[in-house]
């Protein structure tokens, strides 16, 4: 993506490899700051993931591949490396999808650091497909609703949901994106409408309640939102709030779309309530920017994700084109490898 | 309520008034710090009715109320102070109905303090009426989700949500209760959590777009919030989110109740799509605590209330008893007294 910082223009990546280290956009301090987070081990990448330095189910995919990368260049045992990485967060697939390619590279005695450059590479691949087969459904005037961000800085670059929107803008046709702020994080108002901002979109931040006002009012034409993982008949698990948009959409007849790689299905998982789902930090809710805003001694629940079942999908917007929910079996890999090799290795539950 | 602040016990109202001046709780600064604001004359009223020192339906009939004493006691007209306090905040009805109520008193000759303090005092008996009929619904180990505040300090004592909380607490229950934080201006984490929080209740904070998933997951026997304004067909202004809610809670067969005094509603109004919804300044959306959360040059959008319509609604809880929205017209006053005053003087939209 091309940015304006500090009056520089960039060209910038969400996750890269410098020599022996792995760079990552630091997304907790954006929009105030664009830093950069240098990695000098795997486990430093580890670290990343887990505190959210880099985030987004495709960019998590590509940073835990480069970590892959530096462990082997570094002599680390690649089985040790992928167990450390595995076990930062439990919810995106694209972590254990990148884990697993990763592992195949190397044990067919492939160049890590080659497999995780065009692992990064694919990434950005998928990304311009979802933006090609997705981009008609942009037209002139049309008003959107996305929530969280699924944006260049949650995949490699161009991202997933922005995707069809940087073509739609390229292409001269002009519509409005409505942002939820997205708490407790707020990657709406942090990062997505940095985003926009940065390549010109049209767009208004809402705090998150006002999504079923807008939809109510009909001042929303369609819903697109990324997802973490998607299950065999569809269900899709994304970041929290997601669930109560679909629900609120479906009620209002406001189609909703979910833009996503094909390397965040999971065939291995029939259904959403196999999904696990994280529950952070309750402090994420109590206080913002550090500041706190609830009273000593009252607690928060903090869960960073929900399921939304498939029969909320209008349809997925993947590299492969735009699947209907009850259509994803099209997509599954010859032999269902994906599910043979999620049997091999049991993924540890976050505590 | 009965409130621990710095070490000291103390009883205290949202709202009062001293010798001149109409006192109230300063709720910009809860839960840091317990300040009292000082109203010297009518004008400071609107402008802590504008600026949301007091906030919540009937808290801010009763600030009108008594804004309206102060104004005779200082010798201005009647009906200036009416107009002036009418224009502070377009959704909530108690400010309109409290208004009429001082300006028929003052009309028939009566102690304008007096009647305010009247008007204050049926405010707590409403709200001990709403407690005594609502208290039966709150179970042992019932789970209830709320959203904005509802309580004490949304009216002059008790709380109209609260109000069942606190007496099936006095008799002994346990329960749980979700605080959803309501973003923007985070009533549920600052003020909810607060009075619960005193009042020994337990409860949790969740952000907003976490009460979705609780309901998926079972985990909420039903939902109870307030209101601001109440249309003749039973459709309710409410802070933002709440339509979400209950459009959620519905599909989850989770029943969904609204706790109000008769005061909320306007009969004068047939449907929801008649109240007016105030818009408030984007700061609140693109700020935090005084701390910017969005690039500089992005706007936000800020209904601060919606529309749920009747067909969401289980039941209101009022002060004459537990009401299907179909049975609403029972409560219609004799003479639809109500809707000729409303005629008398059309409410202008604040801007």
């Amino acid at each position: 993506m091309r940015v304006t910082w500090q009056g520089r223009s960039l060209e910038l990546k969400t996750v890269w490899m410098e020599g022996p280290t792995v760079r990552m956009v630091d997304q907790r301090h954006l929009p105030e700051e664009l830093r950069v987070f240098v990695a000098e081990s795997y486990r430093d990448v580890a670290t990343a993931i887990r505190e959210m330095v880099v985030r987004g189910a495709p960019a998590i995919g590509a940073a835990a591949a480069y970590g892959m990368a530096q462990a082997v260049l570094q002599g680390a045992e690649p089985e040790e490396a992928a167990e450390v990485l595995r076990a930062t967060r439990p919810t995106g697939h694209d972590l254990f999808f990148a884990i697993e390619y990763m592992l195949r590279e190397i044990g067919r005695g492939e160049s890590a650091a080659k497999a995780a450059e065009a692992y990064a590479a694919m990434d950005e691949e998928r990304c311009r497909r979802i933006g090609e087969h997705g981009e008609r459904l942009v037209k002139e005037g049309s008003r959107i609703l996305t929530h969280c961000n699924a944006g260049a800085l949650a995949c490699v670059d161009i991202g997933t949901v922005t995707a069809p929107l940087r073509l739609a803008h390229a292409k001269g046709r002009r519509f409005l994106v409505y942002v939820d702020e997205t708490r407790p994080r707020l990657q709406g108002s942090r990062l997505t409408a940095w985003e926009l901002a940065q390549e010109g979109i049209e767009h208004v931040v809402i705090a998150d309640n006002a999504a079923g006002l807008l939809m109510q009012q009909g001042k929303v034409d369609f819903v697109l939102v990324g997802a973490d993982r998607i299950a065999a008949n569809g269900d899709f698990a994304n970041k929290i709030g997601t669930y109560e948009k679909a629900v609120v959409a479906k009620e209002n007849r406001v189609p909703f779309y979910v833009a996503a790689p094909t390397t965040t299905l999971d065939f291995s998982v029939r259904g959403g309530k196999q999904i696990p789902i994280e529950t952070r930090a309750e402090e994420e809710v109590l206080s913002i920017s550090g500041r706190r805003i609830a009273p000593e001694g009252t607690r928060a629940l903090n869960p960073a994700f929900d399921i939304t079942p498939a029969r909320y999908v209008t349809a997925f917007i993947t590299e492969r084109g735009i699947v209907r929910p009850g259509d994803l079996g099209k997509l599954r890999p010859r032999g269902a490898r994906s599910s043979a090799i999620r049997k091999r290795k049991p993924r540890k539950k976050r505590r």
